[in-house]
C-alpha cells in the first residue's frame, strides 16, 4: 500500500522558527515582531504563510496583534493554556471531581511553598482580605474576596509555572461550577466554617509551618467539596 | 483620547462556534468536521475565514487535517497542551526546579490515587517492567522502562486530566534535561537506589497503602533531584 506523503506545511515552519528564536532567547516577552512583509522576506516564504502562522499563534494566546501597531509577544500566557485545556476538558468529558482533585493538589503545594516563602506584607494583605470577608454583605463580594485570598497564596509560592497552571484550572473550574452553587459556600453555617478555615490558613502561614498550612488548606477543600453536595 | 475599536475577527467567531458545539456535545472527539465549503455556507462567512480557524485549531492540536480526507477532531490532546506550555516555559524563563516541583506534586497525587484504584493486572505489569529494569544492559533501555513504569502508575490514578497534564510536564522536563544527565540515574550506585525505590513503590501499591506509596514516590523524587546535582 502507498501512504500519502506528508509535506511539511509552510506556516508550521514559520511557527517553528519563531519558537526556536524564543528558545534561544532572541525573542522575549513583550517584544515586537518584524512586520509580516519583513518576516516573509527574511524567511523566504509568502506573506500568506506568515499571516497564517501569526493568526495561529494569536489563537493560542502567544502573540497579541495590535491594530495598526503590529504583532507583539504577550507578557501574560494564561490564555494560551486556558483555551486548549478547556476544550480538552470538554472533549474528554472529564468530571468535575477530576478537576477538583487536580486543583486541590496544586493549591496544597502552593500553600506548602507559600509557608516557606511568604513575606510579612503578603500575610498582612491576607489578613486584610479576611477582615473584609467577615464584613462582606453579599455572597458575590465574599466570593470575589475568596478568589483574591487564594491568588495571594498562590503567588507566594514563587513557582510561576505552578501559579499559571493553577490559575487556568481555577478559572476553568469556576466556569463549570455555576455561580449559584459557589454561593452556597458563602451562606449561613458554611460561611462561618469557610471564614474559620481561611483564618487557620493565615495563622499557619504566619508560623511558616508547612504541615499546618497544608492541613488547613486540606480542611478548606474538604469543606468546599461537602458544601457542593458530594 | 480615542481608543481603537476592536472589531471581532471572523475566524475567532468560527472558532467560538466550533467550541460551543464541542461544549454542547454536538461535536465529539474523532468526529469529522463538515468540509470548509460547507462550513463557510453554514456560518455565512468566507472560506478564507474557515480555513484560518481550522489552521489555528490544527496548531493547538485540536484538529487533525488529513490530506484529501478532511478535518477531524483529535482523540489525543497532549499536543494541544504541550505547545503552549513549552513556549510559556521558555518565555517565562522558568527554572528546572519549578518544573521538577510541579512534576513531583502531580506524580505524588497520581501515586496516591493509584494506591486506591490500581488493578492486579497493572501491578503485575509494574512488576514485569521492574524485572526488565533489573536485567537491562544499557542506560537507554533502563530509562525507557522507567518512563513506562511511571506511565502505568499515572494511568492507574484514573484521573484523565491529571494524567494529561503530568504527561505534558514530563515530556517538557525530559526535553530540557539533557539525556546524558538523565542517564546518571541509571549508572552505578544510583541505579541500585533507583531500582530499590521502584521496588518500594510496587510493594506499597500492592498493599493499597496511600501513605506508603506517597512516601516511596517522595523518596524516588528526592533521589532524582540529588542525582541531578541539586
Amino acid at each position: 500500500m502507498f501512504t500519502s506523503i506528508k509535506t511539511p506545511r509552510v506556516y508550521d515552519q514559520v511557527i517553528e522558527q519563531i519558537k526556536s528564536k524564543i528558545k534561544s532567547g532572541e525573542i522575549k516577552k513583550g517584544d515586537k515582531l518584524p512586520s509580516e512583509r519583513e518576516m516573509a522576506e527574511l524567511l523566504s516564504v509568502s506573506r500568506t504563510s506568515v499571516r497564517e502562522a501569526i493568526k495561529a499563534l494569536e489563537v493560542i494566546g502567544l502573540i497579541e496583534s495590535r491594530q495598526g501597531a503590529g504583532n507583539y509577544i504577550r507578557t501574560n500566557f494564561n490564555n494560551s493554556l486556558f483555551e486548549p485545556l478547556s476544550v480538552m476538558f470538554m472533549l474528554q468529558e472529564s468530571s468535575l471531581e477530576e478537576m477538583y482533585d487536580l486543583r486541590k493538589t496544586l493549591e496544597l503545594e502552593c500553600a506548602r511553598l507559600a509557608a516557606e516563602n511568604i513575606k510579612d506584607a503578603e500575610i498582612e494583605h491576607l489578613s486584610a482580605i479576611l477582615d473584609r470577608m467577615y464584613e462582606s454583605l453579599t455572597e458575590e463580594q465574599s466570593l470575589e474576596l475568596d478568589i483574591k485570598f487564594h491568588y495571594v497564596i498562590a503567588k507566594a509560592s514563587r513557582n510561576v509555572l505552578l501559579i499559571n497552571i493553577l490559575e487556568v484550572i481555577s478559572q476553568l473550574m469556576d466556569e463549570f461550577i455555576k455561580t449559584s452553587r459557589m454561593q452556597i459556600l458563602h451562606e449561613g453555617k458554611n460561611r462561618e466554617k469557610l471564614l474559620s478555615t481561611h483564618e487557620n490558613i493565615v495563622k499557619a502561614l504566619k508560623l511558616n509551618d508547612k504541615e499546618k498550612v497544608s492541613e488547613a488548606m486540606y480542611e478548606h477543600f474538604d469543606l468546599i467539596w461537602k458544601a457542593y453536595g458530594y
